[in-house]
């Protein structure tokens, strides 16, 4: 297991691939969800919303794991394991927004709620495992 | 939340639909990935194989999560948190070629490793949730 994402990988952060995150609740097990991923060549981004479940535990447990398949290959797949570095408000919105264009064609995300504020969560890879090639 | 998997998303384990899986690793941080997914009226089956990394996390520490994708919706998905409440060898290799069967078309499981022993584990579901119709 490495630290780093294979390059041959990094495709996958182009693609309409879903990442599964897993945070960790109170009580200390696990919980996962369908997530939007993205990279800035140093962490792996996800984007979610301040009050929510995945929110609240990656405020309070930083380690997560997930797991990205690639969309045209499910027998592809992208493991990380790592820990939440940053929590920001900063450029969460527009960031969404390139997700919306990249997941849905769309230019702006079509599913903000009332009064939800966006929050970006950035991921540093601390393991990584690959399947296929 | 519910304990009971609701009816319409019973179907999801009838498709080529995948779970993501995560356990806890002894230090207490989750690891992720995809694993095929089976339902047996009362518990979610995983089969895996004896000596894995999360053969030995579910013998240790039996909380689970999955999240379940429609391979025909990626926005419709199943979400379940439970426990492994029984480990059994026993009808495991029947098992993992039916699964080849639903997920490969193949009669047989084609990626059997020499020693391999392959294992059911049993998830009793204790929260579940969904997303999409």
């Amino acid at each position: 297991m490495s630290e780093v994402i294979p390059a041959r990988f990094l495709e996958l952060f182009q693609k309409k691939s879903f990442g599964h995150l897993a945070t960790l609740l109170p009580n200390g097990t696990p919980q996962t969800s369908p997530v939007w991923v993205d990279f800035d060549d140093t962490y792996v981004l996800v984007n979610s919303a301040r009050g929510r479940l995945k929110d609240k535990n990656m405020r309070q447990r930083p380690q997560v794991a997930l797991s990205i398949q690639d969309p045209d290959d499910p027998y592809r797949y992208l493991e990380v394991r790592g820990r939440v570095v940053e929590i920001t408000e900063q450029g969460a919105e527009e960031h969404i927004d390139r997700l919306a264009k990249r997941y849905l064609g769309l230019d702006r995300y079509p599913y903000r709620q009332p009064g939800e504020v966006r929050v970006i969560y950035k991921i540093k890879p601390e393991r990584t495992s690959t399947q296929g090639s």
